[in-house]
């Protein structure tokens, strides 16, 4: 392969991240990672990839996700690869009868390793430089 | 043309998609789809590019429109593709002298064809997860 | 290089800009540009990479800042090419106690050339449609 091919392979890693969270496709999720992988966050953080998908349990809050997987910057380096990619990561909810979406401004931080052949998710770090909760309709 | 190669110039068709429709470029609109495409989506169902162009004709409420294309996961089977791309779309207007944005967040379900030597659109169904109505300044 | 891998190069020169204006990382921001390259957008002209970059000092007034670049269409001829790429730009910042995101929705005018050997940005001009200034909490 060539770089570009495992560029692209990362970045559909990346893509088919977001596809199972907002499919609550579990099983689909744990195959992105590695075993041991680690998952963190503001005020989380999951060690493996059982732990990861058992987290994401949380999701059931909202009625659904939209994970919108921006720009990706990667350097690979034999079997590991490391970079940033942008996301903003909507949560669709109601209070007081009211339809809200909490948005996350996010800059993953990721490490990349070949794992059996195929590109998986060793370490996800969420920064999140913002989050923003508004009500789907406003005057 | 590699896999790789098919997969830009899909991502790339879809890319042209929003500029046409942000440019109000019908003619290139128009040669992006089949002749019998279809496009279809809450409350609305377009059969055949013509229809389709036709159709685009509600964008003239809105003063401008942004189609913002996100992240996009397709399959490649010969001449045949299909695959889902996220993509906010967002429509400016004014209502009662207020300037408003109304985003909607989508998840285009795609299929498309090689058709006389190019990539086109054959159907393109929006899920619409959530739309998002609210002024452009708000206190 | 391939016509893809020439695409690739000048979306990550694109990816790259967003992450050193985000990063306040002006050393790096100064190496995307050639020295007499051209930014301008609504009410700012600059000219040359050092006025540039100098002109960044402005976004001191912002606590964070996050450049979500999405789609590209770039035509490549020979050692020069030219594109649109379309982006959100989110400012944060607090105002009577209250913190906001100004969004910019941006259509970048692009030139690239080849510069010693690697692309950078010749001339850039920001087509903004549309700015929203919400608070990050609303009612």
């Amino acid at each position: 392969m060539s770089e570009l091919e495992h560029k692209q392979a990362i970045h559909a890693l990346t893509c088919r991240y977001a596809q199972a969270v907002d499919r609550r496709d579990f099983p689909k999720l744990a195959d992105l990672f590695t075993p041991d992988a680690r998952l963190c966050g503001p005020g989380f953080r999951m060690n493996g990839a059982q732990a990861i998908v058992d987290g994401m349990a949380s999701l059931g809050q909202y009625s659904a996700t939209q994970h919108h997987v921006h720009q990706q910057l990667v350097e690979v380096d034999g079997e590991t690869a490391a970079g940033e990619t942008y996301c903003i990561a909507s949560h669709l909810y109601e209070q007081d009868n009211v339809p809200r979406k909490l948005d996350w401004g996010i800059r993953y931080q990721d490490r990349f390793v070949q794992w059996r052949g195929q590109w998986r998710i060793a370490a996800r770090e969420l920064v999140v430089d913002w989050t923003q909760d508004l009500p789907l309709r406003g005057a």
